[in-house]
């Protein structure tokens, strides 16, 4: 692909020879001739004299340069469209729908669904066009999934469930397990049985091994947008999103609700049966017992203003210190005090 | 179903007309007109002159009450019995034995077994009557599953590990995975062979994607009736149970040992080789490094008594205004005993 | 197998009756008759005379004991080799290449490959001699698989992903799921597409339900002998290794560089970006927010040196009386202060 041709893709213009190929695209720092990078942080602007990429993607034009620029907007999102140009097709290799896949006779599955061997479509199963289906993923009786889905391997969706358009769950998630809902009786517990489902609304993005539990009555909800990473636990009866993101290993207890905008950073944990406002950010590891307002931004367990916590963690590397000196004070002003005892006891 | 039908089979009276048709239970709040909906906690009261609910299951009889009643002596167990009888049989679509399932010819599995599509059944392995073994789920040489399983899809079973009875095991669980044994050797680690199994008794129910790993030696076990979330870690060798409820993302180290009736919370660990007695309840997010009393209740890392925590947890809030007062303190003693000094020396 | 055919195996020699029959391997306190148990550290000396085992190995030759004994160099390492000896050969029922697995007719793969039922081999996928592939895994497009592995039930791995040889993949791990990259743009996110790869080196084992994620651009890296635990999460672009260890439910996030020989505790998380020094130990639920150097051993999150943060740690037992004293202190000196004052306006 022509430099030119990439440049017209992008809506951008070309400084320098636009006849030359590109192989594909690379990291400023290790880019290789024949590949195209980015700048989009003046930060990494010392690179220009170093890189050996051939073409970069800019802002803004820069002066006194020799290699060819491509000239955009946004040199970050046309980088992201740069890779979407170059990704692999590996898609393309699941072609119709295999006869060493299991369909059930009542799933209904437009013409255009790739679906690999191995996968199993359960009885009611709906699945729209443009899905692609890859090998030992399992879909239950009356799943719903939309068009220009990705379900990779080993994923497995349970029974009821509905999952939008242009979802992508990563291998091994899993959707609509049994929400954790235990009474104790009698010294043991009994199992609440769980007969919600879970919906995914379109442009989710789950993450590898994540799980979304199916709710008590109801449904779980992942909202428009979302993106989960992996080893996410979200339990029964939770509302997330939209356009929330959920970095890995973090996890949010049953029935709690979280607006739309907000980013909870890894292993975070959001304890069940509260509120998060929109745009809240939440640091990683975090424990939020409370509900939070709108905007806020914590940090630590229990979960505090960010500021805040930040100020005691500074402030506690002095605490072994400070009962040293609070007990050299206390002994000051005990010996002051017998002193002055002492006086007044001679007087 | 008739109201009738459903107090009958739950062993209560009707108060209001017993010949109503219901569809299904739902939440108090969300209940639409057709449905049954219970009133376990008295804090809930005020939602009875406000739902769209047909009929509630109550624990005392209510005065002035426009929708018909079931009274019963618990009305949240009865409510649970309620989820169960309109719980979907979804089960009910994996019929027999599946031809395109893999059953080895020594496997020994009772004609009352259902196999799905696409399920992996070893050699010597032994399933008893009325268990249902979803898709992609893979049980190696020589396990052994008790009656009224139900194993999801995607669950692994590995060698020689054992399964009781009504166990449930959520998708993409591993029973069996090696425990992480390796031995530091000349700037390498040797691998140290895990040959133990898993033991997983009675009325177990393990979360979705949970790894149990099998002992080095003899068994990795998990007691009677004991429920774990999903994303929870069992290293080698643990015991566990029986009746303990462990939250999602949580984790044992080596060897420990749980006893009965312990509450675990998310993301909570327990490190190595420790003993936690009976009832204990460990926070979420905890870190237990030390054994535990019967009845203890822990928070935070190192875990501490809750109350403990929490008053540490509310003096932090103050520590950096602390570290300038006791400045203060100091500066004021300092200039005191100058002037003293001064005094003294201009005597 | 007799205790002469065992320290023949092991190169020692036995002191007493050679002729015994061994029948397995056993903990001291737990071992039978006709089993061999290890000695490796003196405080479990007292065991050896209350040990039911028939033989025992020892480094250094034991006086006045009546069970059998094998002297060796290392009696840990030894005992590694006991194990192995009597693991069961489970692998050894996955015979050929089962006609029941998909194996695409591009792939090629060593005639000495024992691929299970329901296993699911991709366009072009290469896979070394000796190699175990159990049932449910999925290896897709292009992926490289070396000698000698062993890949357990439920495995995915994804295009164009390179195994080494030995390397041990747990059940339900994924290798290649999508780098967790999303752009802001215009009040949603875009996916930035991940096309790079992963490369798990020789002598790795990877834990059960554990992720590792593509990189973006290049490969995500887990260099020779490192050991992941099980459900730990490698973000895209990491290099871990070599020689490292994980410990279950630990995560590190995008980019971040680990040196060799690193040990990593339990819940343990790692900011991105960073770098982390060789023989770094980094305590269970720590959270790593800054480079570390070589050697460096830190706890806690922020994660500080072990030392200060246990000092911390035992401060904070005092805090809430700290406070209690400093007030008292406060009043003390104020009353003084009041007094002085008045004494001087007495004046």
């Amino acid at each position: 692909m022509t430099l030119k041709e990439i440049a017209t893709y992008l809506g951008g213009y070309v400084v320098g020879d636009d006849s030359i190929f590109i192989a594909g695209p690379a990291k400023i720092e290790s880019a290789k001739e024949g590949e195209i990078t980015f700048l989009s942080s003046l930060k990494y602007k010392h690179f220009l004299t170093s890189t050996q990429a051939s073409a970069v993607i800019v802002d803004t034009k820069q002066e006194n340069l020799t290699l060819a620029q491509i000239v955009v907007p946004n040199a970050y999102v046309a980088f992201v469209m740069v890779l979407k140009l170059f990704e692999p097709q590996s898609h393309s290799y699941i072609q119709g729908i295999s006869d060493q896949a299991f369909v059930h006779s009542t799933a209904i599955v437009d013409p255009d669904v790739h679906i690999a061997p191995l996968a199993y479509i359960g009885p009611n199963v709906k699945i729209g066009s443009g899905t692609v289906i890859y090998p030992n993923v399992s879909l239950l009786a009356e799943v719903q999934v939309g068009q220009d889905c990705i379900i990779y391997p080993n994923v497995s969706i349970r029974e009821h469930c509905r999952i939008g358009s242009r979802v992508i769950l990563q291998n091994g998630c899993v959707i609509g397990s049994d929400g954790f809902g235990h009474a104790p009786h009698e010294g043991a517990y009994i199992k609440i049985p769980q007969i919600g489902n879970v919906i995914i609304e379109d442009d989710v993005e789950v993450g590898a091994n994540t799980t979304i539990d199916r709710a008590t009555l109801g449904s779980t909800i992942v909202k428009e947008g979302t993106k989960l990473d992996n080893l996410v636990q979200i339990a029964h009866n939770v509302v997330v999103g939209p356009h929330t993101v959920m970095a890995a290993q973090s996890g949010i207890a049953g029935s709690t609700e979280l607006g739309e905008h907000i980013t909870i950073g890894g292993q975070a944990a959001i304890t069940g049966h509260i509120k998060i406002g929109k745009n809240a950010i939440i640091a990683a590891q975090s424990g939020v017992t409370k509900n939070l307002d709108e905007n806020a931004v914590v940090w630590g367990t229990p979960a505090l203003p960010l500021r805040q916590r930040k100020k005691i963690d500074v402030s506690l590397k002095y605490l072994p210190d400070l009962l040293k000196r609070v007990q050299k004070l206390e002994d000051e002003i005990h010996k002051h005090n017998k002193h002055t005892y002492n006086e007044t006891d001679g007087d």
